[in-house]
């Protein structure tokens, strides 16, 4: 990368890789209020370098330690018109760079309202981009893959009409944003902790192909609120030519703050079952009556009628913290066991819920004995309904609420627009909001994973107890709408991802959802021929290829007892690593991932494609080359189609070592999962080598 | 009053006293956002009508006892079109009438948003009117006398201009707004109990003399947000042909509902001294250091240099209590106590205070075991900066920590723009949390006094630990700005106080600021000449005219120290009260109360003037007709004058009885104070009787 001004005293950068041009010089700056632009008519009047090189080891992660190894350069502009000086600091590592505006305590810069971060990313080609629109308030869009020339976000899919709060900016894509050049440069740009600032989205100039920062407003139309000194997020550009080094890189890591939590002897990553699909499909429901306008206040819960299908009952509770117990599973989350649900939705509403009232038919204090008795942990839901104030004025009588009763990890949620009324859920406001639960719930030993929150910038590198966000169109919409195209989650580890771990919600065996409209207690919803559009393995091979601590067996349980076979694999795999192989990828076509559990000579591989058949390859040289293995591949049925046949699997078990290398045929749609644990003698002959 | 349908089904509504009428045909109703409109189309579905009669005993008031004596109607009314009913319910009083808007839970009317509501006051002619802008912001204006067609709130005074944080409505004015007939009828419209509601400000067509609510937007410029069952604020019209009625109104009271908390006794009326006059006249900081841009987090408080002259220090603090014991105060407020006062003003900055970190020279601990030893109870105070969002999130932190040191009573503070972003002073969010700090504070038995609120409705009826707000122009302005005129205090009865007692801050001895600059540790300020606009007396006589259950002794103790024997009207005078009497009232003119101390044989009267002279009569005949008192007359020396001699006061004592006048010479700009205590033996001895 270099550095320079333009005769203007603009700042410009400009990136290559080897020797192709990926940034064309690009300007820096941001625009004030009330105050002289901070883009132009400055002198260099410091340049410092230097370099880094160390190691850390997450307290949880896809790899045991990481090397963090950059050259820094620092650039300090003066601005003599107005006696103003900022830095601009480099961060260039193997696998990209990172920026950030620096704003030291000075007498003329002391507090800023920024109207715009005017940051370029002029990128030298039309390149092949995956894209979501721009948009305020949601990042629960399908991929849209064009050229760059072609973006549109003003599409109005149907897609984009079930997302049910948007505010989409003309022209404007959201970050991670990846692209791949005409001669197979790969190309990700995001951004790293984004801490008291609106999230970057970015605008395209079609005329020279360049991406601007587009900063997510206030109610007011302000950007952020800075006081100096203050440091801006960093904006990252990776840039490899293997796509597997894309999901790989570790810059966004590297370029957060480390942990601020002290002792995480308590975060432990989880495996789950859950109240949640059940409601999804329509065979259970949130709400406890089928009451409409009912206030917080004021309604006597315990006089409701039930409806009769509400399902975070006690019974089913303990039914499923029995399944968890008998399968090993961490942790039963339950949504809609507390009082709200009748009205809590689309209104602007600030009292919704109070995060401690719990229906009726939920016996908070005897789940609790039931769940300890069996060495599960329930793990509490707070849906905040997007009334953020409502739920920060609650936050500590809730999380007081939930270690008195045995809850160690929450699942927030913020669907709808948010209060207060004008900010946006990508907003500096909300921006804090997120980070201060991350904060909050850490000095409460509670583990945190945030639903519909701004997209991740790999902040659980900062609070670890962050353990994984929704932030991104999850497993759930393949219920009730269009779904997710089985390309999806070929795009997802290369996007939002990249910002850190998903909570997907994986594991759905029952794939076609008429399957459950057929139960539905009360015939008030009629089938609708959804369906999760993957087959059976590809759905295992997910608990690989998304990589998060934090997994969800999502589907029900009956639908796991009658595939007791294929739910081993789910048993099996860890949720925590020492390593990583990326074995092939290519965004929207196919990935293959290979793992090794965390403290376990174990191996896990998932390998999914598109809507495309096609035959994967996975070489196991990983493998301790002095041992044998068994691999047992859970795969595509031969018939197997994510469409018309997506339910048919095979398992078979092998005999394998470093020498194999695996043929994985994936149905279209599909996928494939193995895991890989040490022989016995009894396995060496039980099963066959593969061969 | 009377109640019709138009011929295109719009509510209509009209008023009369005696013969005359008050109000002319005006509509009812409001309009909302995405629903038709809720003020036509309308028929008559039903007609209730009934009486009552009851009487209920304040916490604390002006008078023992409160009888709640009314007429009322009520009309259903039903819009065919949308299927909706909505009610609208008057209460006739004998001084005035209320009505309000209810709607009642419905298949079609579940959830709103408010748009306007649109009623009229359509006045009979072109009246006196005293009057404030409308402003979404701030009720801290002079008022201004003028006929009601010559209204023009889009005034630039240098009064407006001393105020930090407007936001204008044209052509708009606030209530409480006070008017006068040609044919000498008084007229007040106002609201009463103002809950989840926004405030209504008033919009003036100068054509037909018709005012329309105008309600206080949000960020989005929704006006509220409700859900029914739902009753709007009620909205008054107070009639009278003497303009003491309209002070002894107790229908806005009448109009809240009873009182919330269960056990009152902690709830004390207070007087109280406190180290804040200090900084208003320059001669004290709040801040600790003159260090610019500090951050609440990440600045060593500890290791800040001291400016030398931050008034709330331990020593200072032990003086005040000191001062406060030996006077018998019950109370010390101490502003500038914590962290952050050095950046504390005007950027709109979330984080400013905590409220819990005391600065390094003030010794929480020590300093509540002094005031314990000495009987007295030191104020909180929480400057909030309107930094509303953080201080909801502090709250609890906060009120936990007033009653670990011993504190029961806080004064709030909202000066500048609020945060949420967008939201002003007095919508329907604000509102909301106003009301949501008197229960919480109670929840805590803590007392509140809110500075720069809403303006009051009543609503202390049902938080009686709310015992005053300031929401008006108090005593403060006088200290560094234009002021307030002498008829201010004549004014403020008929407005301002109608919905509440206000901690107007009276007191002041040195009146002419000049004394103080010239003490001014540090010579950053030059003498500007500014002074309080009364006469000494006139000060001591507003400690009966303002009603309010909190009273400052505002001055500084060296002010008092000099002149005990006019301080000894302070000490005497009551807080709460048994009976008032208004002897002789006109807005903008003159005002003469008398009152009844609480449980006590004491009569106290204040007397005050606008800028002219007059002489003031007061009969005594309220006193028990079998006794003989001691009446001390506070009052303005024959040469004082508010601007050029406003310390020069005489004091003169004399046995009066049921039977006695007293002729009040009262200066330009002055008042005078009197106490009545029962006669003993002695007394009849010393003094002579006065005539």
């Amino acid at each position: 990368m270099s550095f320079s001004l333009s005769t203007a005293g603009e700042p410009l950068y400009q990136l290559s890789y080897k020797t192709k041009t990926i940034i064309k010089p690009g300007k820096l700056g941001l625009l004030l209020n009330d105050a002289d632009p901070l883009n132009a008519n400055f002198t260099i009047s410091k340049i410092d370098s230097s370099k880094h090189d160390s190691t850390w080891e997450p307290v949880w992660g896809e790899v045991k330690s990481i090397r963090n190894n950059y050259n820094e350069l620092t650039v300090t502009l003066y601005q003599k018109s107005t006696n103003r000086s900022i830095l601009i600091r480099f961060r260039l590592f193997n696998d990209g760079l990172g920026f950030r505006y620096e704003f030291p305590k000075q007498a003329n810069l002391q507090h800023m309202v920024v109207k715009e971060e005017v940051t370029e990313f002029a990128l030298a080609g039309d390149h092949k981009t995956f894209w979501i629109p721009g948009d305020y308030e949601t990042n629960e869009y399908v991929y849209s893959t064009s050229k760059l020339s072609e973006i549109s976000p003003t599409i109005r899919s149907a897609s984009a009409d079930e997302i049910s709060t948007r505010a989409v900016i003309p022209d404007g894509v959201q970050t991670p944003l990846m692209m791949k050049t005409a001669d197979g440069l790969y190309i990700n740009i995001h951004e790293a902790a984004l801490v008291n600032y609106s999230a970057m989205h970015l605008v395209l100039n079609k005329q020279n192909l360049t991406l601007t920062s587009h900063l997510v407003p206030d109610a007011r139309g302000n950007k952020a609120y800075l006081q100096t000194p203050f440091s801006t997020p960093w904006r990252t550009i990776l840039v490899s030519d293997k796509a597997a080094d894309i999901l790989t890189s570790k810059t966004i890591l590297n370029l957060n703050e480390p942990s601020k939590i002290e002792t995480t002897d308590w975060i432990k990553p989880t495996k789950y079952v859950g109240i949640w699909w059940e409601m999804h499909v329509g065979t259970g429901s949130w709400n406890y009556s089928d009451e409409s306008n009912l206030k917080l206040d004021g309604t006597d819960w315990s006089k409701l009628k039930p409806n009769g299908r509400h399902a975070a009952n006690t019974t089913n509770t303990k039914r499923y913290i029995d399944f968890a117990a008998q399968h090993g599973f961490d942790g039963v989350l339950v949504e809609g066991w507390n009082v709200g649900w009748e009205d809590w939705f689309g209104q602007w509403k600030e009292e919704v819920f109070d995060f401690t009232t719990p229906y009726p038919d939920f016996d908070v204090k005897a789940l609790h004995q039931y769940a300890a008795s069996k060495n599960v942990k329930l793990i509490m839901h707070h849906e905040t309904s997007g009334s953020v104030t409502n739920y920060e004025r609650r936050m500590d009588a809730a999380f007081t609420f939930m270690k008195e009763n045995g809850y160690d990890a929450v699942k927030t949620g913020y669907v709808g627009r948010i209060i207060p009324r004008g900010e946006f859920h990508d907003g500096q406001w909300m921006v804090n909001h997120f980070n201060r639960v991350a904060a909050r719930t850490a000095q409460y030993k509670i583990m945190l994973d945030a639903h519909e929150p701004v997209r991740p910038t790999g902040l659980h590198r900062t609070y670890p107890n962050w353990l994984a966000s929704e932030a991104a169109r999850g497993n759930e919409f393949n219920a009730w709408s269009v779904g997710n195209p089985p390309e999806h989650e070929t795009i997802l580890p290369f996007t939002r991802l990249m910002g850190g771990p998903m909570d997907y919600t994986p594991g759905i065996f029952e794939i076609k959802m008429d399957y459950y409209v057929a139960q539905r207690p009360f015939n008030n919803q009629s089938p609708n021929g959804n369906q999760v559009h993957t087959t059976l393995a590809k759905q295992l091979a997910l608990y690989v290829t998304m990589y998060s601590p934090l997994q969800m067996a999502a589907d029900l349980p009956e639908a796991y007892e009658k595939r007791m076979d294929a739910f081993q694999f789910i048993k099996d795999v860890a949720v925590d690593w020492d390593d990583t192989q990326i074995l092939e990828a290519e965004p929207g076509d196919y990935i293959t991932i290979a793992r090794k559990a965390k403290n376990k000579n174990e191996w896990f591989i998932g390998s999914i494609s598109d809507e495309n058949k096609r035959t994967s390859s996975a070489s196991l040289n990983f493998l301790d080359s002095k041992k044998k293995y068994v691999a047992t591949l859970y795969m595509d049925a031969p018939t197997a189609h994510w469409k018309d046949n997506p339910m048919a699997y095979e398992i078979k078990s092998f005999i394998v070592d470093s020498t194999s290398t695996l043929k994985l045929p994936i149905a279209p749609g599909g996928g494939a999962a193995i895991s890989l644990k040490e022989a016995n003698a009894a396995d060496l002959k039980k099963f066959k080598r593969y061969k």
